[in-house]
């Protein structure tokens, strides 16, 4: 965390989902907000549309950023990986509900490039176990994650949020997700390492304000603490 | 079937899966062995690397093949279907371990496109009972995959196929993982709707006639029944 002192007052990094499809859209977003945020995600919607040349524009256009390059990786986890990360993706998602040997996949080809691996919990059945495995085979983040085809449901992400962060021993909590600012006090409450947020700055009218609000919102549930 | 009759002469369609990272040697490979095969997929790996303008591209140059776009959808079901199909996919790939709002999303997409959602069930730990649900959900594939990552460890396909494929009521059956030419008959007697073929064509000496070889055990396994 010390790593990034410009980017966070408090114990916890802002992740700024980018899902539009076009790159033009995503650089004006990012060019109102990349220094508001820690995190660059490169969508998953973004990454079929593009390919991973879109992980290298943004990754050279944002260099004091990290990029996340949100691959959703099931199988071929160690090509798919370094497919990522040899286009300049600071973190590659791997799903929670690959075999093992495709995050220890993934996880080598990080070892290799210096780079790290987020396992999202998207869809796993039980978040809590699955989280505990995932963070004895060394993934660096754990990510709760509601779907957003199931947010209209209204699933509550702080349910499981509050069973995954306690299991963690050695992997840093991330949490995804609908997370919007009148949420991201609660969110924040449970101490994650990193939270997403996508729609909430990204269909904002002014996004740079929105994400100061939720920087706002994480930093007092950081003093409250 | 019938749509196809210059590509298969049995009950089964043999589908090309290009796991290759280069467009300039998946483009060697399918002139090869395009007229060979009833399907294209254009590989989870290849979307990564150059997104699904690898699709649009194979599907221009080999306009009488089917191409799959191997997305391997985990959420975001109606837009990412979209960018699927609306790159000239006919067939795009779900994961059976996604949200059911997410393959109806993906489903309301091929619905609106006139293509095909081919549901993947990859690592999904009941993969019968799964091909019951998602077979009600009207999907029109569901693919029995062995995951690359597992196929070193010596896991059978077939033991799964023998269950899935009595469940599927509307769902046609596809298999995908590791098949090559010994084990080609094997699977195909399992009537398959969809065999996948990946490495044991693309990593031989010879595509074009490895492709004649597994065409031939599969006719074979045809004729006997």
């Amino acid at each position: 965390v010390a790593e990034y002192p410009l980017y966070h007052g408090g114990t916890v990094r802002l992740q700024l989902a980018v899902d539009l499809v076009e790159m033009a859209e995503a650089r004006r977003l990012l060019d109102l907000t990349a220094d508001l945020v820690d995190i660059v995600e490169v969508g998953t919607p973004l990454i079929i549309r593009e390919g991973v040349r879109a992980v290298t524009e943004l990754k050279s256009a944002y260099p004091h950023n990290l990029v996340l390059a949100d691959l959703k990786i099931m199988d071929a986890g160690g090509l798919e990986a370094r497919i990522g990360f040899d286009a300049g993706a600071d973190i590659v998602t791997v799903l929670g509900a690959a075999h093992e040997e495709t995050l220890q996949g993934a996880l080598a080809s990080a070892r290799a490039s210096g780079g790290e691996i987020m396992v999202d919990l998207i869809a796993v059945p039980d978040p809590a176990a699955r989280a505990r495995d995932v963070d004895a085979l060394g993934a660096d983040y754990v990510c709760v994650h509601t779907a957003f085809d199931v947010q209209a449901s209204g699933a509550d992400p702080l349910l499981h949020l509050q069973h995954v962060g306690p299991v963690l021993r050695r992997s840093r909590l991330a949490v995804a997700g609908g997370i919007a600012p009148a949420t991201a006090r609660a969110v924040a409450a449970h101490r994650p390492d990193i939270v997403v947020v996508g729609g909430a700055i990204a269909c904002s009218q002014d996004p740079a304000r929105a994400a100061r609000e939720i920087r706002s919102e994480l930093r007092r549930a950081a003093a409250k603490e």
